[in-house]
């Protein structure tokens, strides 16, 4: 498995990959890697000659005041895990000072309403960070697929819709989300949370599978949804930033539950904010 | 010489080259094609295995008032015109419909001063507009080089500094001013001229050339030249827009010509807006 931090040597390393015929899948991260991120890799493997990953703590992504600093850091382990998998041959871990020199300014940006519900609206700038450094990363590794988790569903549909708009001849696969024993979906901030604290997380998924049972039953109305999760997630004694149905494609809410909806929500947990959701497929 | 329009049919057409390992050097041109764009191809000709230009009207980058409905178009003339110089391999003619689709959403733009100043003062949203298409041009084309006019000073350092930023693997090149008999330089605008204001255009040139004069002669205070460039412009009746000295790279106003310095300036003849520059190369 290579590890390149050059932007220079990433380019010489995927022409050599690209002159050879060999098609690439990608798949960005910010390590702290979990199962999540290796199941992405998995995935990769499975549909590319060659697959990277990326290691990046994006600082344009993180808004003032937010865990910038203290984000989880361990490169090394991260390599060593990546190596275990056997679906990894190039890791790139390029250094921010590269990434955004002295003087950077330029910005890539929706400008319609996807950034800014959801995560956005308590996250200002985070997904203008976002689309920023895929760009750059798709412009340095050109891949033929991108991979990312359905965790972060509001983040993989902007990038999915910039890679549109854009006419990345990038093909966006969006991978299902890993969960711990317990419910709880897989993330790098999980390990954030103290014993009690990651005792009451799973609270979240639960709020979801609740909702989804009521769906199975009947219910289409997103308030009522919203209103017996929020019940349910206040029982948990978690701080709710949000919960929402909307249309998984667009993030636009819905106001009833169709074919297509997704439910998204955010809480806190102590300190540490976490998200899930779940996205309803109905035969109607 | 093949034409493409269809952005599928361009990724495919790309890939092929880049297959073959042949580099490609790229034009992008809003067509009403003038000696000024061909000598750009002539320079992708020479450094290139494939050349492609492309021919594109972008509204985007038009403001509001602007004159983005009667900008000249003859696409039949501009192809004409190109295959004769036996210089172009594929000329990219996109729908503006598959260029923005409905609902498209994502811009590209340089959030530091560069856009501000000089043109970017009259003409709002501009240079965003410019850089998104750009941005889409690069992702289909796909160039090893850029060619882009000297005329358009403050568009072609945008153009670099964001292709700096966002790490496209292209290599910038900035082709000289090419001018009329009369010292005129080439634009597509011109064509809007009456015969008197064609008479009067070449005060702008004329008024540069005497600050190139002045700088000779060791003149070296930006304010003493602008003021002396308006008080020619003014004796031609023209109507000033701005008259400035620049860092050329940069854009910075300079308090003092120094070693490397632009002086750039745009005036209306009747309601036409013409631009042009100069850059100053001193060894001090």
């Amino acid at each position: 498995m290579k590890v390149i931090s050059a932007i220079k040597e990433m380019h010489e390393y995927v022409d050599k990959l690209k002159r050879r015929k060999h098609t690439i899948g990608f798949a960005p991260t910010m390590g702290a890697l979990h199962e999540g991120h290796l199941s992405l890799m998995a995935a990769a493997k499975q549909a590319n000659e060659k697959v990277i990953a990326s290691i990046f703590v994006n600082p344009a992504q993180f808004a003032a005041g937010e865990d910038f600093e203290k984000y989880p850091r361990d490169v090394k382990k991260d390599l060593k895990l990546l190596k275990n998998t056997k679906n990894v041959d190039c890791v790139f871990t390029p250094d921010p000072k590269e990434i955004y020199p002295d003087g950077y300014a330029t910005y890539v940006e929706l400008g319609n309403e996807m950034p800014k519900g959801l995560c956005g609206a308590t996250r200002p700038g985070h997904f203008k960070g976002v689309t920023t450094v895929v760009s750059m990363l798709l412009n340095i590794v050109k891949p033929d697929r991108l991979y990312l988790g359905q965790k972060d569903l509001q983040q993989a549909m902007i990038i999915k819709k910039m890679i549109y708009d854009l006419k990345y001849p990038v093909e966006t696969v969006i991978c299902p989300i890993l969960r711990e024993k317990d419910g709880l979906a897989m993330s790098s901030r999980n390990m954030y949370l103290n014993p009690d604290e990651r005792n009451t997380a799973p609270a979240l998924h639960k709020s979801l599978q609740m909702a989804e049972s009521m769906i199975e039953l009947g219910e289409r109305d997103p308030q009522v949804l919203v209103r017996e999760i929020k019940r349910k997630l206040k029982e948990a004694n978690v701080e709710i930033d949000y919960v929402e149905v909307v249309d998984p494609d667009t993030l636009v809410k819905k106001d009833r539950v169709g074919s297509r909806s997704a439910i998204a929500a955010a809480i806190y947990v102590g300190k540490t904010r976490l998200i899930d959701n779940t996205i309803i497929n109905l035969k109607e």
